[in-house]
């Protein structure tokens, strides 16, 4: 299957990420597109990708304070808001029908891999600019839409997780953010970006944060809390 | 007449501003509410309003970014979100009604009292944490409330201004943002912080930024774009 | 008189500057030349002169944060240990002589235009990348060794002044951070960086941070504390 | 053994630290040690190390940006400059004597377990102040001070490595960093402040970075580039 079209600096990156099919191809993933990932190792995900989408959060409002333009601005703030006023308002139901109350979830002690990708992902923004706060946020908002474009429509207990990501919301949430990314590319570095010796370095940003999204899915395999 | 209550920060902040006074009965705030400012300056203020709020909204994403809680995040984002979802277009469309359309808005040179204010507030948010950046935010959000209450009612050309500063929701949003200030300083600093060192360099920060508003008046008043 | 050669991205951005003979043939300068500046002048830039010193060394910490590579750190933070550890102590000494105590130095009001100056050129480095922070520091590190090489050799009561910016070891500091700015964009953006959009946006950093250094002039010819 | 007197901060945090014991007395560093740790697992901390020291520098860097006070920027102005300045060329030095050349030393692969700590302490600066960047740095810098006081006088191939740290240069580094802390500490949150709640988000910073060190030795015994 071909990879979905989120647009040009994805379609680049992602060729040139050594770790991009370890994460999404990963045994995690393929337990949850044939429903035998086992049900705790699926809390433990769950958990730990609450305290992830905090951060994740507080990334693309960086975004927003770091973009350029008005309408960056209003793209960022978008995610931004989606995500804490629907997205992890959600989680915290989906987890309590799961047994775990809020303050289980609020108590969550963060594993190590998980740290390591957001502050990879916050460090990225706040020692960099705009440009390489998205290229290391890409892998997770793009990886995840191409994984659930695969597995879309799979039975199962995680036929839910599939669907949603596979969904038509999120397929045009990844073709937009894939259309912003190119366009603040554009603007600030001329239609022969990949040329220049900064496309190197961006590209070195999305493979780091896919080398660590995959390492995210190992911990959630191996839940040892300092892993 | 008495300043409204947003809160406890709020009270010993503005109390221990020396320029308080001088940014709240401003001359071009007086001609707001007596309706004798000249439609010139008004406009004059209008644009270089737009790119004071530009930066305003960074803020607040900065603020989201540095958030302790869950709550504290969506507090922030919801300021965000309504100023470049709801404010800034507004704002678009009063110009544009005003005569100047939206190219020449974003092209309005920025006076360097916008510069010196907004970078200030931005600058003590990256350099400091939420506290830092909650109490230079302070002026202008809980000012705009406390000149909106005393002003609300005006007749003249001003009134709508006048009315929308005064008005419930605006006055529900300072006493919310008061609210959050509060809640930020008990959390991080107990009930007892007015008595911390600390409590100094917050009220410098909300000190500063107040002279900073007042310098903005004064350019507004005076369209140098160098002052 | 020609402009020193400092580089290339300097003899661009410096062209394109609106404000730089403003700045750099300001009445302030002329009258540190012309040994006509009046001695209370001469005071006031001094004391805004330490606070200003402070911040501007931040901003060099800032920049050595920010570095891409270990020759970039050791050049930042070079320029921060002569900061911190040689000018300001010899300022402070040099102000000690002129009748102000260490501690009427440390207690001196910050001028609005020595905080419009200094808090755009730390935003701008917090908010953007290394680039960003070199574009708006230049104008101050550049600006005064081009003022420099133009007064050294002036008689009066400012000769020491003229002397140690048109000295060699100033030149050389500005030859080394001209060299360091082009080699920064080099690696960055690639040889051919001035044909990029990027290009504009990085000379508007040091346009603005050059009308702010005018201003910064004018504030220390008009001491009011809110100007 | 007693742990060495670095102050009141590091006394508290260090008995709150889960992971204090298993950072200070790892295998790796029990290997230092007894002179057991075999030549090639030092040789990979060697290569992880030069690149945690790039970013651990950078962190030093940012202390001096956020600092509040001359004197506190003069501390970690001094830091860094020996890190940049004196540490690192000798890091070079030594790895090219084991026969890692500088390009290869340069072309490590960092580690997850690196990433996680470095950006861990980066972007807790960048996200907080200046207390909580010291919070995040304090346990490599102490850590390593109490490991050298207790290794000191080993015999074996490590000896250098346990002299340097346990020397009396690196202890008093050592005891002037804990002082650092304690008096920025009280400078903004008064005497009293391990009372408030504050303390506990502070404590908690150094709690993790305490748990990434102990990753950070995991590592260096499990040469994995991804762990």
């Amino acid at each position: 299957m071909n990879a979905p079209d989120y647009g040009r600096a994805f379609a680049l990156w992602r060729d040139a990420a050594p770790d991009w099919r370890s994460y999404t191809h990963h045994a995690f993933v393929a337990g949850l597109g044939d429903g035998r990932l086992p049900g705790d190792a699926f809390l433990h995900y769950l958990r730990q990708d609450y305290v992830f989408l905090i951060h994740f959060s507080r990334a693309w409002a960086l975004a927003a304070a770091k973009a350029g333009t008005l309408s960056e601005m209003q793209a960022a703030s978008a995610i931004l808001h989606a995500l804490v006023h629907v997205e992890m308002p959600l989680h915290i139901r989906l987890c309590g029908k799961a047994g775990i109350p809020p303050a289980a979830l609020e108590a969550t002690p963060e594993a190590a891999a998980n740290l390591a990708y957001t502050r990879y992902v916050l460090e990225a923004g706040y020692s960099g600019d705009f440009l390489d706060l998205l290229a290391a946020l890409a892998p997770c908002v793009l990886g995840y839409g191409e994984i659930g474009a695969r597995l879309s429509g799979s039975a199962g207990p995680y036929a839910d997780w599939c669907d949603t990501y596979g969904g038509e919301e999120y397929q045009q949430l990844c073709r937009d953010t894939g259309a912003l990314i190119d366009s603040a590319l554009e603007a600030r570095l001329g239609p022969e970006w990949p040329d220049l010796p900064r496309a190197a370095a961006l590209s070195d940003r999305f493979a780091t944060a896919t080398r660590l999204e995959a390492g995210f899915w190992d911990m959630a395999l191996r839940p040892d809390p300092r892993a």
